[in-house]
């Protein structure tokens, strides 16, 4: 079923639809992540954009010259397209459905940002429902697709941010490298202070020189179980 | 001057002398990390040891069958032979004056642990104390020969424990990829919640499978200043 959710920030609105895959606490940290180390007129790509939900925050908070959503599936794409005329940003937002590996843009982005499904193929449950499928697995394209791919987007010395889970990050952290993607800061979040992260917030520099930076830790829940000052900010 | 300090765990003691090398709270930090996960009976070698402080620790904590050191330092190797004595672990630990690139004992070892010169040579301010200068540069071996010379001591799915500078975190776990020493947790340490880790508690084991773990961040400090409980129990 279709929603419309308030991002609670600047009166942004989401559309969304309950059948396909909903944005999660990690686009919005990514975004949140990301925003203060952009520079003001950068061009953003969004790769596995879904409903929008990083470009329309990044589109808000970051002060982009533009921000390109690339979203492979027909029915989501629909969906941003909607989202981006209901927050009037279609001057700052363009939407296009096309698969990753079909783009073909060299050199060309400031910035790409991606919160890309995380699970493998073949690992855990697969759904029986082929949209919420692909936003989740590695269907149509893999981690490693969605790595090189912003690899050959980015301008040299161009950011890129990436949130993803914890068990995958050997992989990543060797993909990245492999593709040239210097790992600067990586902030990892704990939904507790006295747990193991599950999940990772990562910015990488295209051509970048070896200085890596870990952030403080980020926390979800204090010890009572309410959420964090920093959580009810973002 | 040679001063005795009390580890202050059962009963441990330790000679130092401040013209020297004084262990730091890394050590401590880096036994702790180690000693749940290390085997009853382990053989464990030190890499770099010092005046023994690591060996001491793990000797009394992790309930090894033996634990060997390894030292260039005459000087230093020296007092570590002495703080055996003092201890009265002549039984468990065996100290080495012996430069480790000089080690020819192949997959011998069930553990290897250390705390290696954390400076490039060239960075930072030198010392004119050769002693400390060994101690703190990377004078007699780089990061790269202890890591080398870890994993060939190690038998297969041996365990590797280090304790480093974040700053040279990119370096360190491509050599230990290179070295077939997979990486299987990191431990962050922050001096407060609020601030950028500085230090990392690295466990590794050699040929194991891909899948790393981010512990849960270790805090030095509250925000009062004073050490968290976690450090207090240390």
């Amino acid at each position: 079923m279709e929603r419309i959710d308030d991002l609670q920030f600047d009166g942004l609105k989401i559309i969304q639809n309950d059948d396909y895959f909903c944005f999660g606490i990690d686009s919005v940290l990514l975004a949140n992540f990301a925003k203060n180390d952009i520079k003001k007129n950068s061009v953003i790509a969004d790769l596995g954009a879904g409903t929008g939900v990083l470009s329309l925050l990044l589109a808000k908070k970051a002060n982009p010259k533009k921000v390109v959503e690339f979203e492979v599936q027909k029915e989501v794409y629909d969906i941003a397209v909607r989202n981006i005329e209901l927050n009037k940003l279609d001057d700052k937002i363009e939407a296009r459905n096309i698969d990753i590996k079909d783009v073909d843009e060299l050199s060309k982005y400031d910035v790409v940002i991606t919160n890309p499904p995380y699970k493998k193929l073949g690992t855990g449950i697969n759904s029986d429902n082929k949209v919420k499928q692909i936003s989740r697995f590695e269907s149509t394209a893999t981690t490693e697709d969605f790595i090189k791919i912003a690899s050959k987007m980015l301008k040299s010395k161009g950011q890129f941010y990436m949130v993803n889970r914890v068990d995958r990050l050997t992989e990543i952290m060797q993909i990245m490298w492999k593709n040239h993607l210097e790992i600067k800061t990586m902030r990892f979040v704990h939904s507790k202070v006295d747990v193991q992260s599950t999940m990772v917030l990562i910015k990488a520099v295209k051509e970048g020189n070896t200085f890596m930076k870990i952030d403080k830790p980020l926390i979800i829940y204090d010890e009572n179980g309410e959420y964090t000052d920093e959580i009810k900010n973002i």
